[in-house]
Parts: C-alpha cells; sequence; structure tokens
C-alpha cells in the first residue's frame, strides 16, 4: 500500500508538456528521472513538472490540450505552478461540432442486483420512508416526528431501513413566480418520487406557505395514485396526496400524532417489500468530484469512466453534471452528444450558466478552490479536463436541465447542475439517482440520507488515513498497483454489492448526511 | 376567552374606508353592525367591508393610506378583497421626507432582567456551545459530533444550556469573490460572534473549502483572543482561532475524539459562567412577522410596536427588518429617522433590493402568499401597514445591511433584511439579537437553537388551538379584553423573563430548531 519510492511522473497523453509527481511528499529539487530530467526546485505531490524547455507564452498542454499559457519562462524540471500560468478564455459556444465524434460500446450482459422494484417500474437500492417538506417552517415539527419515528415505530417495520425528513430551505419568503423558481419547485417535487422511497408519498404543509402542496405536486405527477388513497387528506391537497396540514391542528401534540399516525400507514406498504433479483441496467448512477486534486484527474476519475462506460454497456444509466467543470470541454460534449440536437441542448445549458453567472458579475474560474490549487490544479481548465473524464467514452445520450427527472433515460446523461457537491448531489437526487459516487482528492466526509454514497479516493495516502470514510482506493492506479480497468471493474462490482444492500458504506454506517441544498437562482423576499 | 358574540369590526384610522371583521368565523350577509350599516355578503374574519359606497377607481384606504383602488363599485357593506382591487405603484425613492418627523420618548428606568455577561459587554440570554462551520462539507460529521457531545459531555457542565452546531449550505461551490458574496459570509462570521454563545468560537473546517477559516473569522473580529488561546490550533488559522480542521485528521474517529476533547474546553470556560442582573437596556431584540393574516397588524404588531417602544424608552436595542414588507411605507420610514444620512441609508437598502428582485424579473409584490390572502390582507401595501407598525413610534436611529453587527448600536435599528421567517431570523442572528419576537396569524411553529423566540398570536382563536405553540394570545386585543398598551407592557415583562432563564418558550420546551437559511444573492458555482 506505500507509494513507490523511485520517482514517478504520470502523463496523461504522448502531446503533454508537462506530467505530475505522483510521489507522497513530492520530490526534491535536483531528483534525477528515469529519462534523465532533473528537478529544479521542489515538486509538491500532484503538481506539474515542465518536461521540456517552456518559453513564456508557450501552451502549457495537459490532456492534449492547452491548460494555460507560461507567464516566464520555465526549462525542463521547473515547478508549473498555478502563479505561472495565464488561463486561456472560455471557448465560445458557436462552431462547436456537433453529434461529430460516436463510439460503439459492446453490450455487457449477466450482472444484476437485489433491488426494490418500484410501482413506475424503477428500482430503489434502499427502502425509506421520506417524509417531503413544503417549507422551511415545519422542519422543527418534522425533526421531532421522525426523531420519534425512528425510535418507536420502525423497530417494528424492520424490511424498512429508515426514515428520512426532506427538510430544505425553500418555500416561502421566495419569489415563487420569478422565472427561475421553477428549478427549485421541480427539484423539491422530483426528489418526492426519488427510487428510494417506494412511491411513497407523505407531505408536511404548514399551511399558507407559498409553495402549496398542489403546486408542489399537482395531480398527475404521482404515479399510480389510487393505492395510495388515505382516509383524511388535508383540505389543500388534491385527490390521493397524502399532506398534513398543521395549521388545520390543534396544537403540537396533534400534529405530531397525526404525523405518526400517517407515517404508520406507509411504513407497513413499505415494510411489505423485497428486493428480488433485477438486472444492472435498473442502476441509476450520480457521478461527481468534490475536494479535487491533481490525482482526481489521474485515477479515481478515468475509473470512474471507465466504470462509466461499463454501466452504459450494461444498459444503465450513468449521469455526469458540474456544469463549471465541463464548461472547458463543450467540444468534446457536443462531439459525443449521440445527435445535433442533444448537442445543442448541452449548448443550451452551458450557454444558460454563463448568463448566470454573468448576472452575479463572475464567470467559470469562480469554480476552483484553495483545495484545488494545493492539490496541483493550476486552473479550472486543468480541473475540467481531469473532471470531464468520469463521463467516459460514451455516446451522451440525453441532457437534464436542473431539477429535471430521468423519466426512465437510459445511457451516459449530461444532468446540467452546479458543481457544489450538495447541490449537484440534490440533483442527481431529483434526477432519480439511486446510487451515488464520489470521488475526492482532498478528502470529504460526504453523504447522504436518500440515497448510498461510494466514496473513492484519489491517492492511496489519504485512502489510508481515511480507512473508515474511504470506500475504494483508486490511488493503488498511482502506485502502479492497479489498472484504469481493475479499477473500473471493482468498482462496478462495488456498486452492484452497495446497491444490493450487502455492503453499506462509510457514510451510512456512521450516519453521515448533509443538507438537501436546492439551487435557486430566484430571488428570495 | 371566546371572541364577543356581537358583531364586531375594526377600523385602524378615523379615515379609513374600510374595516376588518374581527369576529371568529366572519359575519354572514344581512349582518346589521351597530351602526346600521348591512353586510351585502358573507366576509371571512380578518377580511375587508366597504363601510362607505365605493366606485371604480375609488382610493381604498386603510392606515390611512391608500392599499389599493377599486377594480368595481363596491356598495357599503361589501367584501372587499385582493381580486377586487388595483395594487398602488411602489413610491419612488426620490423626493423622500428625511428625518423630518421626531417624536421624544420619554427614559423608562428600573427594569432588570439577568444575563451573561460576556467579555465583549454584550449580554447572552442563554449560554450555548456554538460550534461554527467554514462549509456544508463538514456537517455529517459535526451532528454526529453534536449528539455525542449532548449526550456525554453536556451534563457535566449544568450550566451550559445546549451545544449547537452552527450548520448552513454555504462554503463552497460558490463565487466566493463575487461582489454580493460579502453578504453570507459576514453573516456566518457574525453568528460565530452572537451575545448567546460566550465569546467562545470554535471553529470546525473541512481544508479545501473556499470559505477558509482566517476568511470568516480574519484575526482581530474576536475580541480578547488571549484568552482563548488553545494548545493546538489548526494550521489553517490564525493564532487564537480554535479551528478542527477534518482533512488533517486520520479518519472519522479521530475527527471526532478531536471535537469532542476542544469542545470541552469551551464547555469549562462556559460551565464557569453566572447569570447576573443587568439593565434592560442590554436586551437586543429582533421582532419579525410571519404567516401574516388581517389580524397581524390590528393586534399583535401594534403590541409589539408598544413594546419597541418600552425597549427604546429602557435603553434597549430593537430591529426591525423584512425590506420588502416595509417598502411600501419607505416615506414614513424616512421621515422617522433620526438623522438625513440614516434617511439616506434606509433609502440605500430599499434602492438595493429594488435592484436584487429586478435582476429576478420580480417585485416587491412577490412577497404575499396563499395565507395572507386567505386571511384578508389583499397586497404587499396593505401588508406593509400592518408589518410596519411592529416597530412603534421611536426615531430609527441605526440602519444595517445584511448581514451586518449591531456593535453596540442602540435604540430603534432598520435590520434590512428579506422578509423570509428562516433568512430574517438568521440574518437578525447575525447582527446580535438576544431575543426574537414572532407574530403570526396563520400560525407558524418557528424556532431556532441560538436564542429563545417568543410567538404572538394575532387571534385567540390561535392562541387556544396552539396552545402549547403561542407564548402570548394578543387576540384579546379584538376581544376587547386587553387594550394595545395592556399587551405591550405583557410582552415587555414576558421578555424580561424569558431573558432571565426563568421562562422557557415553547419553541424551546420542544426543542423546535429551524434551520439558519443565509441570504446569498451570489451565484453558485
Ligand atoms: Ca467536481
Ligand atoms: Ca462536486
Ligand atoms: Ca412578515
Ligand atoms: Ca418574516
Ligand atoms: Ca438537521
Amino acid at each position: 500500500m506505500t507509494a513507490p519510492s523511485a520517482p514517478l511522473l504520470i502523463r496523461m497523453h504522448a502531446n503533454d508538456n508537462v506530467a505530475i509527481v505522483a510521489n507522497d511528499g513530492g520530490l526534491h529539487a535536483g531528483t534525477a528521472l528515469p529519462d534523465g530530467l532533473v528537478l529544479r526546485e521542489h515538486v509538491p505531490q500532484g503538481h506539474k513538472v515542465a518536461l521540456v524547455d517552456l518559453v513564456a507564452g508557450d501552451a502549457v498542454r495537459r490532456y492534449d490540450v492547452p491548460i494555460g499559457f507560461a507567464h516566464e519562462d520555465l526549462p525542463a524540471g521547473s515547478w508549473v505552478h498555478e502563479r505561472r500560468l495565464k488561463m486561456p478564455e472560455a471557448r465560445g459556444l458557436e462552431d462547436l461540432p456537433l453529434a461529430t465524434r460516436q463510439v460503439e460500446l459492446p453490450p455487457l450482459e449477466g450482472y444484476t442486483f437485489e433491488g426494490f422494484r418500484n410501482p413506475d417500474g424503477s428500482v430503489g437500492t434502499r427502502n425509506l420512508l421520506a417524509i417531503t417538506t413544503t417549507v422551511q417552517c415545519v422542519a422543527g415539527v418534522l425533526e421531532h416526528a421522525v426523531k420519534r419515528i425512528r425510535a418507536e415505530l420502525l423497530p417494528q417495520y424492520p424490511n424498512v431501513d429508515d426514515v428520512v425528513g426532506l427538510e430544505h430551505g425553500y418555500g416561502c419568503g421566495v419569489a415563487i413566480d420569478a422565472p427561475d423558481a421553477v428549478i427549485p419547485i421541480r427539484t423539491l417535487r422530483h426528489i418526492s418520487l426519488n427510487p428510494n422511497f417506494g412511491g411513497e408519498v407523505m407531505v408536511v404543509s404548514l399551511g399558507c406557505e407559498k409553495l402549496q402542496p398542489e403546486r408542489l405536486l399537482p395531480p398527475g405527477v404521482i404515479p399510480l395514485v389510487d393505492e395510495r388513497n388515505v382516509a383524511d387528506i388535508g383540505n389543500n391537497a388534491g385527490p390521493g396526496l397524502d399532506v398534513v396540514t398543521l395549521q388545520e391542528h390543534d396544537g403540537f401534540g396533534p400534529m405530531i400524532d397525526t404525523i405518526m399516525a400517517r407515517a404508520e400507514l406507509h411504513l407497513e406498504r413499505l415494510n411489505a417489500r423485497r428486493r428480488e433479483t433485477v438486472p444492472a441496467s435498473e442502476l441509476v448512477v450520480g457521478v461527481q468530484c468534490g475536494g479535487s486534486d491533481a490525482f482526481s484527474g489521474v485515477t479515481a476519475n478515468p475509473a470512474v469512466g471507465y466504470c462509466a462506460d461499463l454501466l452504459v454497456r450494461a444498459g444503465a444509466t450513468v449521469m455526469f453534471s458540474e456544469t463549471t467543470e465541463v464548461r472547458d470541454g463543450v467540444a468534446q460534449l457536443t462531439a459525443r452528444a449521440a445527435t445535433p440536437e442533444i448537442a445543442q441542448a448541452v449548448i443550451r445549458e452551458m450557454a444558460w450558466y454563463d448568463e448566470y453567472l454573468q448576472r452575479g458579475s463572475v464567470d467559470r474560474s469562480a469554480n476552483t478552490t484553495p483545495g484545488n490549487k494545493k492539490g496541483g490544479l493550476s486552473n479550472i481548465v486543468e480541473k475540467a479536463m481531469g473532471s470531464i473524464v468520469k463521463s467516459g467514452s460514451a455516446p451522451i445520450s440525453g441532457v437534464l436541465s436542473p431539477g429535471e427527472k430521468l423519466n426512465g433515460r437510459k445511457g451516459l446523461i449530461y444532468a446540467a447542475t452546479p458543481a457544489s457537491d450538495f447541490i449537484c448531489g440534490t440533483l442527481q437526487l431529483a434526477a432519480g439517482m439511486n446510487l451515488h459516487v464520489f470521488t475526492t482528492g482532498r478528502g470529504t466526509p460526504y453523504g447522504l440520507a436518500e440515497v448510498p454514497v461510494i466514496k473513492v479516493a484519489t491517492r492511496s495516502d489519504l485512502a489510508r488515513r481515511w480507512h473508515d470514510l474511504m470506500d475504494l482506493n483508486a490511488g493503488r492506479i498511482a502506485d502502479g498497483e492497479a489498472s484504469i480497468e481493475d479499477m473500473g471493474w471493482e468498482l462496478f462490482r462495488l456498486m452492484l454489492e452497495v446497491a444490493s444492500g450487502r455492503r453499506k458504506t462509510w457514510a451510512e454506517q456512521h450516519r453521515l448526511h448533509n443538507a438537501l441544498v436546492l439551487f435557486n437562482p430566484a430571488p428570495v423576499t
């Protein structure tokens, strides 16, 4: 498990004129590399070394693209870091290649997992009672009720994994008729319908909020409504929608009583469900990276990309996201789109986001973090090239706007979301993800209550230190112990184990639950 | 406690041509009122009745201002509701009266409460260990640690009321250098310094996030740093800032261990503190309304306004907020400003908010809710007139931009915030509030972990039904059982009891804690 002690550089493409240092602790000035290059200064782990003499203005190439231009002369063996590079302009959104590069992947058959089949045909990887909220006002009451449900009711329903209050900061005090309000509203709607909730929808509403239950979940959006009719629905709701309206109750005690009584009806139905063998094509995997370093784009993300291809070959659904992290690779995405229409949808999402950032007087370069730079990522272009490899090589077969639902779409999907870990995760939940894969180089304890999160370390050092948080160590690729293909297969098999409930992720074991954080580009009032 | 059975109308000003129905259940068509007026149709409780024959285009006056113009002829006895009114345009921000109306209020002496005196001179009403977070990424780990601190450590420190994790959705994946990012950053900074936390600042950081600890709490912002030096600070932090950086830990177990060990140092110091008698001038009261109805502006808000005057007379600080709810009363506010500079600051905040809403293609009218309209509030103008009375009659002695801190400012302060209950509460916490007063007509179980929230019902019916959630019943004013002055004094005395810890609010008893919801007008990335 220790990194090789011999100096090790990783170059991503034969045309690159920089490579990154793989060794733990970096490499000292004077270190001689196998090909005769001698380091002119100390280069930290994950950071770039000039492989040839660069003169001021030269393009610095990684992943076979110019990630920047040298500010000064950088002789071979120099440390190439963010202050020595000028960032390229963003690629314009005109004259992009549309569906020009098509890869045919061979089908992959025979893989299955044990999942919970839902009435609408989707499959859950967990069996959760989720309680939807229309507004933050009810969060205190719901949190109290959820604690009691977990302590008093859940033990009687052993086939139900947990109860989750879907709390959020939206629902009132917002400009609900603003053009962009559609994003948070459909996000909340679609999260309620996530496959891990078994089609049981239960809503806690205040009563006077802007986001009324019938606006959040209008008649028709919940499939198979007849089964879910319950005796005493709130008078705000359409037929079949189970709403507990706090303002219709005579105080706190009765509110809790009603929520618990209603919860029990849903728990009974959920408890009757059993896992069954389903094809791997029922996986709906959201991939993202967070706390990225230069190894993200070298180890974990390529392994995820390889695994994404396996999933697509198996007929499953894979979403990649994080608009500001793929913006600089837009030409790759439009070329890989399965049709010109899909390419246009990619462009539409990028254009929308460019404009959204501009409204706030920033651009895509606002994405990078102090940790990214410490970890060797000089700028958003380099970060994007390492992020986009999570999408593998399959054709892009669909595009979702933020908060939209997949509705059964298969293959590789570009789900446009901010790169923010918790906002991206929230939007992928809304899209219908039943399994989340998260790669990290700097390390994050990220987890969700709604869906298992498999965390993949980019470096062995992190995997070793965070042995009780990281589910897979892709650092073994840099250590020379495993190939990208090995690791992609290992991740694929781990996914089937986790999806089947045979294995719990570390985040599940510690119950690490990040908040739902909505993307609301519209004003609050 | 029952409402009088005789028909009862409430008119706010002698010049008004409408009044509201006070009776529970409203009044039926044909009801004869004491002055001979006969209702032409059923008018629900809280809704308006035309007192004279109005013809189409006539101004409908309430609070002595035109709250709208009749769309159609409305003979005396008609129900005057929102679909029968055209809303007036917003008052322009030019040619406003500046500091023209000054009221001299007599001092009020001799009132005290028992509070926790802080090193910086501020006074807490509760003694809480608050753990600041830089980023949502750490929320799962912190939640786990807080549960263990509460269960395992808190019983050993009986003078400490509780431990609170200051979780939020900000900190990374945001455009942190955008012009408007100053708002969420200073909000979080100032919340950490709230008087109820005893000057103990403990931060949990991930490590690679955008909002680094030294940016959140740069050297110098925490008073009396010397006392708080601890042995082993995170290497991201300036001297004296107690930071636990998760990425510096070898896994989940050690993270929890460190957080608990650090918490204990703070608990020891907090536990040594004792309440002492302090003048009422140490109260810092944030007032707001939520779930408003037509009684808000008739009972609870005028009582709060009377109490606000008592507080100002006692030398205390009172903040009123909710920009979209005072926008239509801007001329009242600028007239009441203590100086022309303060009036200009009011105008500056209104102009900023106008522009902010316009960026999202909406205006102040986006404020009103379905519940407001059901409760009888026709539009934002009428709602604003009923909201603004919470500020009483004192001169406005200062203005805070969103997230700014009072820093000892006294008197009546306009703290500009959105009207959203949870966002307003979060910003008033940042300003330094040590007591929160919340009036509600439709009813909300709102509560905060950080500060006691006194909830005031606008109607006896709500107070009766929500007997275990409402701390005071201002509906007695409409019932003819108490005057506005009586109720203002009752609230004032209740505040001193609650501030002293002798009485717990209902929200405290049930531990109803709404989330911190930040105002972030800048983009996410
Ligand atoms: Ca990322
Ligand atoms: Ca991310
Ligand atoms: Ca209000
Ligand atoms: Ca409010
Ligand atoms: Ca929580």
